[in-house]
């Protein structure tokens, strides 16, 4: 792994578990494995800002790479197969998000706008992405597919958002049974 | 309203916008319309922990008032208007609870440990309420009505939990829409 990625590891890990705010450069650098205090992080990053910036940018990338891989598995002819990998991949792409999510919840009144914007973004585009598909897939009316979308994401959302906001799940069901249920929800929906 | 309610109803809201770290006694006594720093406040709560404990008593026990209220809505006879019913209800009592959610959203590394601990156990009754209630009135096994429970609540949950993390809704959908969307997912499953 080259420095720059190493650093922007340690940044979006750090700024995740103790808020943008409250991790100094030095930390970064410290965690990265570099000489804390030496400077060594300007080489590949101006600023804090940059770098948070910088780490935003690398998972809108991530997740546009994974947009390419989702769609080799639509057009499988099978609608509960489609649902059933969008969901599993729905939740791998939210744990993959954890650190974004946490910079998100943590200090609500002081986490940097940067971050909420590239998050309202993010889950705009699937939130619309998602009702396109349902549109297309289910040959539903766009309002009508916007409502759906709305349940359907909203239910996948609140698996993670709950466990960061409550530090626990609120009921003893695990992924696979959550995803197998979604699934059957949705599908009876689109008939 | 008694100068105690005045008291609490300052205090929530100033938790909630400000953190409960961040809002002093003072504060809550000009908000309350106490002269500031008298210590008036003392009269009623010992410490700012005992405020916040007794705010979330309140809100506790408002919820268990509307429990009440919600048994007068089962055995309609008519699944749907009862799922109707549950969704209004429990999306009405989410914005109830704005305060608490917004105290355990802020900070999430400073906030109170009641706070945690209360919300937590309200969602959880919550969880295991519904499931309850699916299992006697759809005749679903206790595994099934949990997982059914997890899915459809997650949905209601996530339209405040969104609207709380990225200050704005991800998709242009109402609350009729969206409960009547929902309404009929959850219907679908229990045939």
């Amino acid at each position: 792994m080259s420095t720059r990625e190493r650093i922007l590891d340690a940044a979006m890990e750090l700024f995740g578990r103790q808020g943008y705010k409250g991790t100094s450069v030095v930390q970064i650098e410290r965690a990265a494995g570099l000489s804390p205090g030496a400077g060594g992080i300007y080489h590949h990053f101006r600023t804090k800002e940059e770098l948070l910036a910088a780490g935003i940018e690398r998972h809108l990338s991530r997740l546009a790479a994974l947009r390419d891989i989702r769609a080799l598995f639509t057009g499988l002819g099978d609608l509960r197969a489609e649902l059933t990998l969008t969901a599993r991949y729905a939740l791998a792409e939210l744990d993959r998000e954890a650190d974004l999510l946490r910079i998100l919840a943590s200090e609500s009144r002081t986490r940097p706008d940067l971050v909420e914007s590239a998050v309202r973004q993010l889950v705009q585009a699937t939130y619309a992405g998602f009702a396109d598909w349902l549109a297309e897939r289910a040959g539903l009316s766009p309002e009508r597919a916007e409502a759906v979308a709305a349940v359907a994401l909203g239910a996948l959302f609140s698996t993670r958002l709950l466990r960061l906001l409550l530090g626990a799940d609120p009921i003893g069901v695990d992924d696979s049974q959550f995803v197998e249920t979604w699934v059957e929800m949705v599908a009876a929906l689109l008939g």
